[in-house]
């Protein structure tokens, strides 16, 4: 790439980071969660986590042709995770009743959100039209957790609960891509766009919201 | 490439693009369909009907290393895919015992069919040798249908029914290896080794063939 | 790639091509298996056995990006899969309570522990970090088997039966670094932590030991 380009860009890469590293913890967290209700042995606790915190971005990476990963650009988030996994893993055992079913819903959108919005924001940086870019962006979002419940031989829940998830993903893509049209900095756009994604899927939860 | 190769590909290129449209087109009717029987939310037949008609092209482009995926690079396929999911849920919903079961039994051989050579006709381009290309299009064909089984948490059909349907796509593809090597125009062989898998398909299954 | 590279690497791909044939076929068999258990048709047995053999490698050439993957540059790999599911589906249905159970846990451990060092082996030339280059290693041994559970539809047994698989791929991943750093030649390193691997998952089966 360009170098001016890429010093043009620096600050958006580093933002995307940042958002990146609160997704990926928060989608482990979810990972966790459903992996203990089936019962898995510590490996398929840490492969679990791992495939709902790096699932969605690996798919992005790979549509969009980007190397290295950004799991192997950022090898400490795999790390984190391992750590993660053999800190959480017996307490999840003791836990179990203790965390509340919102914290895991909470940790998911928060994961929905930021994964979504780096996905889009990446899909645009290479150029993509709009629509395609939210749609990554989207998949980015989702993905991650599609592969956990597939894994997991479930149904994934995003197409058949009838809530507005990946929907939810899709209208903060939308967001993201006006706000930037209207000339706002990015990281007003990106921040506001996963924030917004977070609170609409929380708030659709709470009120029991359904598309069917 | 070479400007003057792709010249020389244009037509070729453009006949494989119409073929393509004809399969997204089937595909998603089938998994349309299939969706609905498992009572998704619109957003679950918008991704099962995207990822049938979309999963056999984008693993073919990334076993090839094409870029962009041909869905990317004609996005208006994910449009006219999201505008039928708009248009097609709700009266679904009606028709339900109206659209015979041929219908889609047809969808999904005429999806079969001008996936599989398509498939074909980019790896022998590609420069793979033939065998490799004819798995390649039998994956281009089958694997978008593999993937809305997994998805709907189902053994996929295509590995258990004992049904020619790989089968039929890899007789296809080899019709369409003989026929190039024989001499005849691209345009022939691409339509008529097409015709000859849905049409070997649709007769396997009149007359319940089994391979078993 | 540098010209004078390439020939300093020869004797480590054509060790590591060694080991991938031998991992190969003994995949394919413990497909055979899987796939004669859920009785697939011959193209169900084909395709499990092919899933089973390349899953991992594929993945592992996706992940670096290596292309021609490793199957369509040694296409014969894909034909001796092909010839052995025509010779071994009606034996298999003959012999079925002939061959034991060992065999097949025999034949799974052989791919396992092949597999990993292989992947690894290949990560660690494309200058990967250690760490990433074992989970590299341990993805290549494991997914397969997993890609083969998933299309049988069922959770991944490598992900919840406690027993030490994964755990033994990563440990003589592990191993083969040391060896490495140790300044040990590289085809005692291969071929010793393969082995190595066999050897732990066999013992931890016949042992009985478990993680959980």
């Amino acid at each position: 790439m360009d170098p001016l380009l890429v010093q043009a860009l620096a600050p958006v890469l580093r933002l995307v980071t940042a958002i990146e590293l609160v997704a990926v913890i928060a989608a482990a967290f979810s990972g966790f969660a459903e992996a203990r209700k089936k019962e898995m042995d510590v490996v398929g606790v840490f492969t679990v986590a791992f495939v709902t915190a790096f699932g969605g971005g690996t798919l992005r990476d790979l549509l969009l042709d980007r190397r290295p990963f950004f799991w192997v650009d950022h090898y400490e988030y795999v790390i984190i995770i391992l750590v993660l996994t053999i800190l959480v893993t017996p307490a999840m055992r003791i836990a179990h009743r203790l965390v509340p079913n919102w914290a895991f819903v909470t940790a998911d959108a928060i994961g929905l959100g930021f994964f979504s919005i780096a996905g889009m924001a990446l899909a645009i940086q290479a150029d993509m039209p709009w629509i395609i870019a939210a749609m990554l962006g989207v998949v980015t979002g989702v993905f991650g957790g599609v592969l956990r419940d597939v894994i997991l031989n479930e149904v994934p829940m995003v197409l058949r609960d009838g809530k507005p998830y990946a929907l939810a993903s899709f209208l903060g893509c939308g967001a993201y891509s006006l706000m930037l049209s209207a000339g706002l900095p990015q990281s007003v756009a990106l921040w506001s766009a996963a924030g917004f994604i977070v609170v609409l899927r929380m708030v659709a939860w709470r009120q029991n919201w359904t598309l069917k």
